[in-house]
């Protein structure tokens, strides 16, 4: 199926697609609704079968698994997994700790290693502006290696959200304080957000005039222009809660 | 041109493909030798062309350039740049402060974002095993975002460089040492290296058996099972250095 009609339709019918064994076995242990689960002999003959209780069970050859799937090596199973509602994420906490927040972000493996790193970090709730990337798209739930089963990802009017979220914002920005130290957030009695922006534009003004502290990763090398979004992101989550 | 056919000629010439009219500033800027530029009239009357100096110059239409390119959005110019000998980088200095060393990686985008998040940290000497990828692959070049041109990239028999290096090696380790407070490593004085290992094998044995201080970054979630590796090792460069 074509990539693109693929996406609509998963988008209409509110799933996801999830593929090979590591990721098929961490949704089937995830609490999320199983909708379709496509897969070859090899894996039924590794006891993947005998897990899906829920949903529709086909084996497919390796050709047929070679069209339903987007990946360059396809790998043993190809799923359909339910989304989850906002109220479905209630019990991991609201707003409590470091929220991150992204401006914008285009690319689907940034997306998906900064819910990756986030999951690392024990950030369990993501803010998006409406033209981040989403996080049900394939490769971003690949990159996320299972954060997706564990992340509450939230579509907003993004000023209006960080305007009306009572947080301190800290924000990614060329024109930052460099950090020389490690901040002393307390994240249980503290919460606050950590934005990053679009991986070529930056935070976008809107976000930024809702910023309270502009922070920056001091340019050690000086030649270099920036980081990688998805790395700068894990620098400063690292030195705000590492 | 298939990829793999460019991609072996390359290697037998010793040049590497650039694309995109930023990398390809960077390149006319840094010195390397210039082989071919071919570049649509938009990157001509952009004045791209007038810094041609050295190699042949072809202008090309844009469905010329798409046949040359490996990139989805070709982007008005492509070029061979030169590859440079390891002695041209000796004024870089040698072993000075941290070295990154890279066991095995695999991944382009991986690769090319450590050559960048060195750059930006002013780690000018990357010593990797015979098998990971080229820094000359072009999916490298372009993550690297012109830290291949900073930065001298040596492939060696790395347990044996390791054991001889006469250095501190930190090692990324699920078995490491959690780092809970920034080491005082001071660069100028007490040089070091880093190791990164494979993106799902991790180090090999042989390799590791030369590390001196296995480290780790704190698992503060408790349910991811592990950060992408050019995280991992950004936020190690960050701990150790930043």
């Amino acid at each position: 199926m074509a990539a693109y009609r693929l996406q609509k339709r998963c988008d209409e019918e509110a799933v996801f697609v999830v593929e090979g064994p590591k990721l098929a076995g961490e949704a089937l242990a995830s609490g999320f609704g199983i909708r379709t689960v496509c897969a070859t002999a090899e894996w039924s003959a590794e006891g993947g079968a005998r897990r899906v209780e829920r949903g529709e069970f086909y084996e497919v050859s390796e050709a047929e698994l070679e069209r339903l799937s987007s990946m360059k090596t396809p790998n043993q199973v190809w799923m359909l997994v339910e989304r989850k509602g906002l109220d479905d994420f209630k019990d991991l906490g609201d707003s409590e700790g470091l929220v991150l927040a992204l401006d914008r972000i285009q690319d689907p493996g940034n997306m998906g290693t900064m819910m990756r790193t986030a999951d690392w970090y024990g950030i369990r709730h993501i803010v998006c502006s409406k033209d981040t990337v989403s996080c049900y798209n394939p490769k971003v739930v690949q990159a996320s290696m299972g954060a997706v089963f564990r992340t509450r990802v939230d579509y907003v009017d993004l000023p209006q959200w960080l305007a009306g979220c009572g947080m301190p914002v800290y924000g990614a920005s060329l024109q930052g304080r460099p950090i020389t130290e490690r901040l002393t957030l307390n994240t249980e009695h503290s919460p606050a957000v950590l934005l990053i922006g679009n991986e070529s534009r930056g935070i976008s003004p809107e976000a930024m005039a809702q910023v309270t502290d502009p922070v920056l990763i001091p340019n050690i090398g000086g030649t270099a222009e920036s980081l990688n979004a998805s790395v700068a992101a894990a620098i400063l989550i690292d030195r705000l809660i590492g």
